[in-house]
């Protein structure tokens, strides 16, 4: 399980008895980056056995009060766990002066540092990058500035096959050749490329993350062809209209965006507390996207493979 | 249940798994007064469906990140459930500055007022009164100006007693004089005292919430004889110097408070995260003051009858 999204508060502006607002853990080969951080995001984190210390990287999509108050805690618990490394916060522009405002109140002791990379929302641009993935920032349509999250994994070293290292007894330094790149010359002059030698352990996965923003043609085009895309659904179809005016989408414009973005798995969240039950916003989906799923907080996703 | 206490949050600065910071709703006769407000207050009012609109009065102990960032979410939540009622807030000094602060970020649209009442923790001071209860603040001794909060019902009208209406054929309007306390008159000149008349359907009973201090007398004075007393326990007798130094309390000396101050029922809570098992706590506040519970969060607490 080595790329998952861990679902930390499935909620909208209000929370219920079974949702928090809108929080979640992308774990991608041993690291873990945090997207967006409503209040109580921590205490999620504690919840589902989740390492707090080993998030480097906080992402905040928009600084609406239910995607944000839950970093405050979050950055004195970090403390008082004895974080040295700094912490990156990469948010929309008004970030850093809300944190220095924070801080001002509840800094006193902090013990590392806090890197806030204010983010435009205009372009879309690579704000993360590291041997495993890439992390973009696309523009969301919401009521502020906000920002969507694109993760991409790296193409991955190709592995050896094991046919391949008996079949021609590759020796240490041939093998380190071929994991390199390098084509097989054997003694006979015969060429063995690269590609008869070695697979790609696993297709490299993208996951997308789309809170809050009304379902449009331009988001669609952003999250074309990711393996999951989480898009946000806060109401069901009968309140279009209300939730346009609102910046929000319905679950079957999530699933039209998902089907016309050719993606191959959709969650939906970030739901209206006036949905006991989620199933109407599902089966609305659906309808139109079959692999669709809801967002539970605590539930783990996987993408699918390609 | 007319008087209750239910822990929203049972920890103390590091939230686990199972406790969030320090939170309690003290329900007394409809009324439903939020002391302190650690982050996540609101999801956990919601988890035990409590009315959070009915909640106009919040006092906090002191302005610490683990008893105070529940309030802004708090806040914000009223206000789309459709508060129209002013919200008070009573906190040292310091609140109000850091809520406009906070209301600069999240404050748009706010549909009612919040009205800060800054306490000066210096000496004890009647801060709300209505016709069931009062409310002092009192000095706390902790790290920063703290108060601890003592509620105390008033001694509410006697009922009369239905032998006295058949005993004596009491009609309407002698019923009425007998209630606002009367005696009652005879025709051969007897008079019969009120008392006979009438009895208290329950004595008055008083609760004290003390978090964070360190066990000294001058608590033990302010809450001498309460029916119920929450004291801080955050740490074990065996931290008893670093606990003093941080200005906290061991569970035995809350214990020890407890009995010198006289008090009916102890509840210890604010527990350090070290103690997995809050057991040790417990047993050795026992041993001192056999009438000790642990806070958990979502448990609810009656005073003991005088």
């Amino acid at each position: 399980m080595n790329f998952s999204v861990t679902i930390l508060g499935s909620g909208s502006a209000l929370p219920t008895a079974h949702r928090f607002p809108s929080s979640q853990l992308v774990s991608i080969h041993g690291g873990h980056y945090l997207v967006d951080c409503g209040e109580g995001a921590q205490m999620q984190l504690c919840r589902y056995g989740l390492p707090i210390l080993k998030i480097n990287n906080l992402f905040i999509s928009h600084l609406h009060a239910d995607h944000v108050l839950g970093i405050f805690g979050l950055i004195s618990t970090m403390s008082m766990l004895g974080r040295k490394a700094p912490l990156h916060i990469y948010a929309p522009k008004g970030m850093q002066q809300m944190l220095d405002s924070h801080l001002r109140y509840f800094g006193e002791g902090l013990i590392y540092s806090i890197v806030v990379h204010e983010l435009s929302c205009e372009r879309k641009e690579v704000i993360l990058e590291n041997r495993q993935l890439t992390v973009a920032a696309f523009p969301l349509y919401h009521r502020v500035p906000t920002c969507g999250f694109l993760f991409c994994e790296k193409v991955p070293p190709r592995n050896i096959r094991k046919e391949a290292i008996e079949k021609y007894r590759l020796h240490f330094s041939a093998i380190v050749a071929i994991k390199n790149g390098g084509d097989l010359a054997l003694p006979d002059g015969e060429v063995v490329p690269n590609a008869q030698l070695t697979y790609l352990p696993y297709s490299p996965r993208s996951y997308a993350y789309c809170a809050d923003t009304v379902a449009c043609r331009e988001v669609a085009q952003e999250v074309q062809g990711v393996n999951m895309l989480y898009h946000e659904a806060t109401f069901a179809d009968d309140m279009r209209n209300f939730a346009v005016e609102r910046g929000h989408a319905t679950a079957l414009q999530a699933a039209q965006l998902a089907k016309d973005a050719n993606v191959q798995k959709l969650i939906i969240g970030h739901f209206s507390s006036r949905y006991k039950n989620v199933e109407v916003l599902v089966s609305e989906a659906r309808r139109v996207f079959e692999n669709t799923f809801p967002a539970e907080d605590g539930k783990v996703f996987l993408p699918e493979s390609s």
